[in-house]
């Protein structure tokens, strides 16, 4: 299995270089475990999820905690056939899933997310999950917007995505859960995800 | 058929309102032949391709002639089952496309890139295509990046998705090619996409 994500942060601000440099000091607790490489439009990060998604949070929340109006495109994908194993990516969570019904992998992760960690950031964030080459593929979507609609941090649907609203901490513990639970857990998965924060035109 | 876009604009500036208020001025020749929606994460475009990837090429266009840096995120997709069917979506090529073979659809996109207009907006793309539902998704993926190789615009693949640089005009007609004639012309595709323009660490 190979797990990874493309990862872009926009601050509108004139100060962006400013703000995506101590936005990336986020990430000192997460390099020794993440393959980490950047160039000018996207960071790739690689490794396992616990702590891949741990290191997407906390970038987005130490930007989020300045007071202008950030915003962050990610890419993650899991089991994409035209990438190598890596071990690093090793994943309980998924190799569990294998024999697990939707229903039992609805409850493990609504549990999940109530006991993600507080960051004391507010965010909003939008998401798709795309389940390649299985034929049931809307069956596991549909499963996974049961999850978010109970998960605590539903805000709305949308076309094309869902929205979800909260502390940044729940919020990414949901998104995560949405990524490992739902599709085939040997499987190819993806997710589209644009996360906000502090933008004068909240509704 | 549903086709549409979530398109999200973001200039790096403290001017941002300033810049995304002028650049939707580009929209003004496609409002009467799309549906627009915007909320404070996205703006939400349904319509027919030709229009609907005009309309976001002109957008990213009059904002990357200012000087500000300025990336923009989009989701789209295409035969999304949970979707109601709009006949304001219908589209020539996609209605083609279920008679062609890969190799007839990779010419007749290399066809179409070749007379796309030019805008005279240098731009950077990344962009994933996502087949779902389908046992031979990989294939059409596989054909896409060969069409993509020999666009003229390809520039390096990355883990999860393919670079593309040039001017606008090529750089969004090989978009729309790969979103239409990749993937059965029937099913559920879509697209994450990144542009970016006037980055001060252009790579």
């Amino acid at each position: 299995m190979f797990i990874g994500a493309q990862v872009s942060l926009y601050p509108m601000t004139s100060d962006f270089v400013d703000v995506i440099t101590s936005g990336l000091e986020a990430l000192s607790p997460y390099r020794s475990d993440l393959k980490i490489e950047t160039d000018d439009m996207s960071t790739l990060m690689v490794g396992a999820p616990e702590t891949l998604f741990g290191a997407i949070r906390d970038l987005f929340a130490a930007s989020a905690r300045r007071p202008e109006h950030v915003t962050m495109h990610v890419t993650l994908s899991r089991g994409c056939p035209g990438e190598a194993d890596d071990p690093a990516c090793r994943c309980e969570v998924l190799e569990k899933a294998q024999d697990e019904s939707l229903e039992e992998r609805k409850i493990k992760a609504a549990a999940a997310v109530r006991s993600a960690p507080e960051t004391g950031v507010d965010i909003d964030l939008q998401f798709s999950l795309y389940v390649m080459g299985s034929g049931n593929h809307m069956e596991e979507i549909y499963g996974c917007i049961d999850f978010l609609r109970s998960s605590g941090c539903f805000h709305k649907t949308k076309n094309f995505c869902t929205r979800l609203r909260g502390d940044a901490g729940a919020v990414f513990e949901t998104l995560r859960q949405a990524f490992l639970r739902f599709g085939p857990a040997e499987g190819h998965v993806t997710i589209d995800m644009t996360a906000s924060a502090n933008s004068p035109s909240l509704t």
